[in-house]
């Protein structure tokens, strides 16, 4: 089964995003705002038991951290994706670190880690120029404090369900 | 803010439920198949927080249970509403039950309990009669373990988060 570790915003900043992945995410029925800690990953039954024991510890030994997010970047030109920039503190870039050296997680991780909130994708080229060129102009100011993380497993419609919360610091 | 509290079948039932939901129910997009524990209810922030406590205290008392599901049935003629019958043994509804008597959490129940995973809802009266009239001589034959319930939140476009995991037993 297909398994990836995500980090859900408040309401106030997934309806925020909602208003825009609704018109260019395809990806908007399929899973709500999140920030990926930890691309997919394969595991079976055996494995992903042996895996939830590892995100606990990795949970518990984690403080509650600042969640910032001022304004909009984007993968262009690798690919059209707008998203909402999330400043990359130490304790999230430490977090997403430890998510790829478990002795039982794989490391499923291929690119520097950039944390976002993806808003808009699969975007033609004039759609971007567009959406980016009035986007990249606003201010955002958004702070909150980010206290979990969620294991999710993907359906074979391509949605995602909630496994398993894990709360930060000792239960 | 609008909290639910739901069980999330295995990946297999989801599958399964979803093969009809993409066709028959216009809830498909905004949440994964589920048996619904508790209906929404409003929270604020504050009361939140007791409420997550309350439901660790029902949780940690709450042993894993059996989820089997032999047919489908309807809530016809009230509404034109199918759904994959949940056997209701007596742990399920004993959870439902302290779900709805905590000091807490508020008492939303205002009907009999009737464990269910929606797969077809706002049916017209002829798609209704189709969809039933095949599905009602079918055998289904799942049979799993719960071993938790989630606490979701609901975004303004009608989609829900899930906020928490509740595991059954003692952590």
């Amino acid at each position: 089964m297909k398994y990836g570790i995500a980090i859900f915003p408040s309401k106030k900043i997934q309806d925020e995003a909602n208003s825009y992945r609704k018109r260019y995410d395809p990806h908007y029925a399929l899973i709500p705002p999140h920030i990926t800690l930890k691309e997919s990953f394969q595991a079976d039954d055996d494995s992903i038991h042996e895996i939830v024991t590892e995100l606990r510890q990795i949970a518990n030994q984690t403080n509650p951290f600042p969640l910032s997010i001022h304004k909009v970047s984007s993968f262009s030109p690798v690919t059209n994706t707008i998203y909402l920039k999330v400043e990359p503190v130490e304790e999230l870039m430490h977090l997403n670190k430890r998510l790829h050296q478990g002795s039982k997680i794989p490391d499923t991780q291929t690119y520097a880690y950039i944390p976002h909130i993806t808003i808009a994708q699969k975007l033609s080229d004039d759609e971007y120029s567009d959406v980016f060129g009035s986007l990249k102009m606003r201010d955002f100011n958004m702070e909150e404090t980010v206290d979990r993380f969620q294991l999710l497993y993907q359906l074979e419609n391509g949605s995602w369900t909630v496994y398993e919360t894990f709360r930060f610091g000792k239960e």
